[in-house]
Order: C-alpha cells, then structure tokens, then sequence
C-alpha cells in the first residue's frame, strides 16, 4: 500500500495502472476509520481492480462552529486497517494541496440540500459538493463508494453526478451498525459512557417507526410523534430533527403511499455531539 | 469527420481513441462557425491527435431577454467548416441530451463573473461554468480552446479549472478580425450595412487606447474616457460598458503599473446587437 499526499504524484501513480486497463475504485473519507468505512472498502475491493482510499477532513463542509478542529485523526491506525482491507493507495493530501490558492468556485445543488442536514448546517452541502467534484476530477475512478449512513450526502452526489455528467458509478452501501445497533460513526468517539448509552435509541426509533409501517400506519405525522416521544425518554438526547421524506427526491409526504421509496431521517444532539441515522423504506 | 449527438455514443467513439494512446482535443463552441472558430480548430489539430468540436446553443447561459431563440444556426455549412479544418467528430446534441432532466446542480464562480459581462448579464457565467463542466466531464479532453476575444470568460473557465482540479489545458487563441479590424463573432450577421460600417470602431478605439499607453499614459480614467468618446462619435453605438481591469484577476485599476498584465474591454450596443472586443497589455 502507498501512501500519497499530492495531487501529481497520485495521478502519475493511476496514469500507470490505467494504462494497464484496470478499473478504478474510490473511498472517500475524513479518516479516522471504523467499520463502517471497512464495508465500503472491502466492497470497493469487490467491484474494482484498483482502490484509492482519500482521508481528508475537509473544512469546507465544516460550519464556523463545528467541530473542524477538534475532529478525530489518527492517520497511523487507518493506515492499519486500510491495509488489512486491501487498499491499494491511500491519498491523504494537506489542506494546502486541496486548497492551494483562494477558492472562487463551488459546486451547487439546489431543493434536496435544504432539508434534514442541509438545514441545520449551511454550506455543508457546497463543502462536500465541491470537495467531492474536486476529489472525483483528482483520482477519476470508475466507481466510487459512499455509506448509506450518510443518505442525503449520496442523494446529493447521485445529483451531481447525473447533472454535471460524471462518468463515475456512484455505489451506496449499507449502514454497518454497533452490536447494539448504535450506526458507527467516526463522532461516537466523542460520546460519554452515559451518552453512548442513551444513544441506542436512535436505531431503536427507527425500528419501532418501521414496526408501526408494517403495522399499517400510514400517517407520516404520527409516525414522526412517535419517534420523538421515544427519544425524548432519554435525558440527554435534544433532537435537531426528524423527518420522514420521499427518497432520493427528499420531498414532504403526508400519507405512505405503496411503492413510495422513504427515508426516515433523524439528528440528535447528545451534549456537544450531533449523530444522525436513517432507515430507507419501499412501502 | 463524424458527427454525434448523444453522450453515450461520444464516450464510447473517445474511449476507443483513448486506448490507442491519442490525445483528446477540444472546441467547444456554439456554432455558426466562422474563422475565429477556425482558427481554434487548427491550433486543437496541431496540438492534438483527436479533435472533437461541440456545437450547442446553451440555453441555461443566456438571459430570459437576450437572443436565445434567434441565435444564428447552420449545422451544414459548420460541417463543412469543420471538415475542411480537419475535426474528427463533432458532437451536435440536443437541450433534451443536455438536460434531461431538471439541472439542480450549478457551477458558480465568484468574484470575477462580477465584472465587465458578468455585471451586464447576470447568470450568464453560471452557464457557462456549469455547461463547460458537463462538456468537459463529457469528453475529457487533455486540451480544451477557447478565444481570447471572450477574455472574461477564459479567466472564468480558467480559474473553474484550477479550483476543481479538472486534469485539462485551457489553451487560449487570439482574436480574429475582419479586414477592417472588427473582431470576428457569430453576432456579426446581425448588423445593418450601417451598423456593421460603424462596428468598427470598437477595434479603433482599442487602438487609440493602445497607442496612449504606449506614448506613456498610465490613468486609466483618462484613458477610458478618450475609448468613450470616440465610440460615442458614431451616431448608433450604445456603450454597455469601457473597463480596463488587470487580467486575468479583473480588478480595478487606477494607474497602470510596469509589469502590471491588463485587459481593455468594451461591450458596446448596436441595436439590438450587444457586440465585445478586448485587448491584453502587458505594461
């Protein structure tokens, strides 16, 4: 496995193995990997010849009081399990070699970006946006992964993708999850014991409201009642939002309708600490 | 020379082409080709193996007032232009091809899509960034070619390049005159005998500019005043707007400095024609 910082020497490096006609993979992420980012490699692995593994925490998608700074890194243990997972090249370049000189261009998307995370974090979706567009014009793979976790960012991409006419496969892979159901998250690490305790109730919210659907409930607004009673029974949990949307449209529903795709979305702030889960749905 | 007008087909012809090593060169153009074009094409070919000129009128980069609908058209007579200058595809697609569906993505550039036709036109420069992007990601093009006759845009798409890290070489043509000096441009056609007789004197004025500057004349504001004056001496001009700004940065600029890189540009009404010229200085 090579480790690469600068844009040059990584495409000098996939020049090489394209002219070779091997298939491209991609995994981008802000490091600090766990199982969740594990699944998408090992599936990267699966569909391409090739994976570049990019470790970037990009402060374009970070709002001026987020948690940029204080983020997790430790590009020592990725690298072991970047290894273990078979990557072929990490790029982990500095924010200099990402943003060399002023940024006077960004890469928009309208309507699906103002909802749920759109929301609550401005500009998140024009940091990852043209984070994304720079880091797919960089490494040009033919596929790239990203976590189902993250459901509105891949609506997002698969927008922009089909819009600007990326030739890239965009391939959405599933949440992996703790033993007790809590989705990984590189943030949980920022949890208290009391906390991470509490926080199980994401999921378990979910799964009830996915109960009530199978039930036979098809009334969104109740739905939704019901999944913020549930959470608001754990002290430290202060919900940002929950929403249930059309997928990947993202737009309002009142009544579930069959054959209707549906994302059940939520944010949850735990002290300092924002989480956000999500189930998908065909009704 | 072939001619294609789907984004599948195109990718598959240029894949083709990739594979036996050949460099990819590219025209992007909106038609009714003339010899300003021309001569793009014959720089793309010399630099070149594969030459693919686009032609598409882009609706998203025109105004709801502006001429749109009436843009000249002439698929025939562009072929044979292009053939005679030796392109090997040119890729004709429809708006439907372009835009299937609702765009919600868009390519934003700030700054210096503030100035000279930015500030004239507003949005125009975000169709232009944002249909450049798809052409670009489209056809993959090691160089692209562009006339310095739209200068503001060069700087435009140039930076876009830069920014989003497109692996592309923005190769930037200089103008092409009539015999009399007006530069050549699709809109010409639209000019009455007089209007077209008086359209010189966009080129005139920029050459008195010129020769102040070199008989030592460093204000600026003087020297823009003497450009208004003379097109104001033709009884049909209606000045859009005079600027001299440094290039390719577009700021203001009151006194011209040794080694200071500028542009003159004028924008000037003829009727319902809008026509632009420019000229670059290094001081």
């Amino acid at each position: 496995m090579k480790i690469i910082t600068t844009v040059k020497e990584l495409r000098e490096e996939l020049k090489a193995y394209r002219h070779l006609g091997k298939s491209i993979g991609f995994v981008p992420t802000m490091g600090y990997l766990h199982e969740g980012h594990e699944s998408l490699m090992i599936e990267a692995k699966k569909q391409t010849d090739i994976v570049v593994l990019s470790i970037f925490v990009n402060p374009l998608q970070f709002g001026p009081n987020e948690d940029f700074e204080r983020y997790p890194r430790d590009l020592e243990k990725d690298q072991d399990i970047a290894t273990k997972a078979g990557i072929d090249i990490i790029f982990a370049p500095s924010v200099k070699e990402m943003y060399p000189n002023e940024m006077k261009t960004t890469v928009q998307v309208i309507d699906i970006t103002s909802k749920l995370c759109g929301a609550s974090r401005p500009g998140h979706f024009e940091g990852v946006a043209t984070v994304v567009s720079k880091l797919f014009l960089i490494v040009q793979p033919d596929k790239a992964f990203f976590g189902q976790k993250d459901a509105q960012q891949i609506a997002v991409i698969q927008q922009m993708v089909d819009d600007l006419n990326f030739p890239i496969n965009i391939v959405a892979c599933p949440i992996v999850r703790e033993e007790d159901g809590l989705a990984r998250s590189s943030r949980n690490v920022y949890l208290s014991t009391e906390e991470r305790l509490q926080a199980v109730i994401l999921n378990l919210s979910l799964q009830s409201a996915k109960e009530e659907i199978i039930k036979g409930n098809q009334n969104t607004e109740t739905i939704k009642q019901l999944i913020i009673q549930k959470i608001n029974e754990m002290p430290l949990a202060k919900i940002d939002y929950v929403e249930i949307l059309t997928y990947p449209s993202l737009k309002e529903i009142e009544t579930l309708q069959q054959g209707e795709k549906v994302i059940i979305a939520l944010a949850v702030w735990f002290g300092k600490t924002r989480l956000i889960d999500n189930l998908l749905i065909e009704i």
